[in-house]
């Protein structure tokens, strides 16, 4: 290892005082002269002594660090997004000298076991949950323990006990309503859907923003679906068929708005297949796969996301846990997503003149 | 907060010993008479007390933890491999019990800054590098203070001190070699590469295992390229346009490998307009948007780097920290990737017979 970092005893040897008046500049500086808390910073900044973590953390029991749970990398197009989130975390928490710790578990008894271990031991003063569902067994185990914490994403039901906890979520329906309303300016009144099957808590609130958006353009009336719809698994195989079946019964759409990038994707290969390229597709997540291949999508916005999540753990600023409230609810919020719109890879022009048809 | 954690002095009243007993019990138990350490470790367990992390470290000067810095999010479709290796080495270390920290920085500066931060204030034991490039300033700097650490990726130059360092890397080579001796053996003798433009160490390295495994089939001959070979920025509009051109030339080509699953996409979408759903093109990263389209891809492993590089870090079980060698180039380690082969969903036939043409 390098030469020793100095400690206090060679800052108290510099300044010419106790090892005490040192940690009392440090720990109680109202105990000490000025003059002499001033030899002894002198003395700090010319070792470039700092004080040990740990004894800083023994100190004021506080460790100023969030405990991170990675899910096992599982692929998919739209897994990237929680990958987004925490590197938004880690900037956000390093600007405010907050840390992150990462952890990683098989299954969720050991997620809360490893919780368990780094709350009881001080290396966290906090969590950030993601990937809650409608039966959330975390909440209330964290509740129950009083280990504060705050989540990207709801829960669903929001029943009692369940749903009484901090969360930041991205407003879902207000995502495809924008890209409805682009539709509709942009393409005709024909707006098809093309989702996950329902329920699902994440998949029909966005289609509830389709709905919404063609019902207050006067579309739809008193029918079920203002406009065509379908469903297919999140997958590029499926979707693609489902969209296919789609344009073959509905062959005027003018647009399709899905649930995911996945579905967007899918949509996309059966449109160009169809000989419409150029069809307006906007998928969820502006992911680097659509991102790739030039499709329009619903941005997340998971910067904002992570800022919200670290108000609510941190506050406004700074890095000492604020402690969960007994009502959250009025607490939680909802981020605005963004949409981005792109020219299909398919549909552009050749960039090379001498090129052949594309 | 929940009601104060157990300390040594509960355990102390429990057991009926002293604080000393107690302590010599977790840290010198050949002090302590066998019935007394069974008392008091009766108490340990009745109680549920840990010792506190930051008591532990002040005491071992160890954090069992490692820093692992996180790149700003870029987007691009093989940026996600980055991230599987942060899921893959934080599952890896849970398993030998150390801690990863992650952290962000806007500049290299910084990224050191906080480096020295952590290391000063004991907070981690060493550093996991990534993304190292030609003159990685980083490299130097760690070593001048003698701050552990082991990389993902080489140093391309591998002069004198830069290049003394451990180093996991993945064999981009033999990765190609298995994928031209695939296309060899599947699909014909006119293999075309598509690369990026030279000099790129990781590229140069992917289009070597190309040209060696054509020779090897006797391919080529003295010829300067064995086969067909283009070279595109990595988007997949361009690399699309430079594969639309090679297959305008080479209408003979029976197999396109690619340096990454974005010049496939683009090849593919190519293969796709010339008529040839079901050209064999192999990409390199095995990301999610290559799976989502059925592209065959060569997959990095990810996991068995990250178990390397915590390997070269605290040996082969443990989470003490190995000391720097002076010379590390024989323990560094090249992992054999793998291929795995698909179907394109564009060729693949419809899933549903009553669907029409897809």
């Amino acid at each position: 290892m390098a030469t020793r970092a100095p400690n206090v005893e060679d800052v108290a040897r510099l300044a010419g005082v106790s090892r005490q008046t040192v940690s009392n500049v440090l720990n109680a500086p109202h105990k000490v002269r000025p003059d002499t808390a001033q030899r002894v910073q002198q003395a700090i900044a010319e070792l470039g002594y700092r004080p040990h973590a740990s004894a800083r953390r023994l100190r004021t029991r506080r460790s100023a660090t969030v405990g991170v749970h990675l899910n096992p990398y599982r692929g998919g197009i739209s897994g990237v997004l929680l990958d987004r989130f925490v590197h938004a975390l880690t900037e956000s928490a390093s600007k405010r000298s907050v840390r992150v710790l990462v952890h990683a578990a098989r299954s969720p008894e050991e997620e809360l076991h490893q919780i368990a271990d780094l709350t009881d031991s001080g290396e966290i003063d906090g969590v950030v949950l993601s990937g809650t569902d409608h039966e959330d067994e975390r909440i209330a185990w964290l509740n129950a323990r009083k280990i504060p914490f705050a989540s990207f994403g709801r829960s669903w039901n929001g029943d009692g006990e369940r749903g009484n906890f901090r969360w930041v979520d991205v407003d879902g329906a207000a995502g495809t309503r924008l890209a409805t309303e682009h539709a509709l300016n942009n393409s005709g009144q024909n707006i098809a859907f093309l989702g996950w099957p329902s329920p699902s808590g994440t998949g029909d609130d966005r289609e509830r923003g389709w709905a919404e958006a063609l019902r207050a353009a006067g579309i739809g009336g008193a029918s079920q679906n203002p406009g065509p719809r379908a469903v297919s698994a999140d997958s590029v195989a499926q979707s693609r068929m489902a969209a296919q079946e789609m344009l073959d019964s509905h062959p005027q759409i003018d647009a399709i708005i899905c649930a995911s990038d996945s579905l967007a994707i899918g949509a996309h290969m059966a449109a160009v297949s169809t000989g419409r390229p150029d069809l307006l597709i906007i998928g969820f997540d502006n992911t680097p796969a659509a991102e790739a291949l030039g499709l329009s999508s619903v941005e997340q916005r998971p910067e904002l996301v992570a800022d919200a999540v670290l108000k609510q753990l941190f506050g406004a600023t700074g890095n000492t846990v604020v402690e969960n409230p007994g009502d959250a609810s009025s607490e939680s919020v909802l981020i605005t997503p963004k949409l981005i719109i792109r020219t299909p890879i398919t549909a552009q022009a050749p960039i090379d003149p001498d090129s052949h048809e594309a």
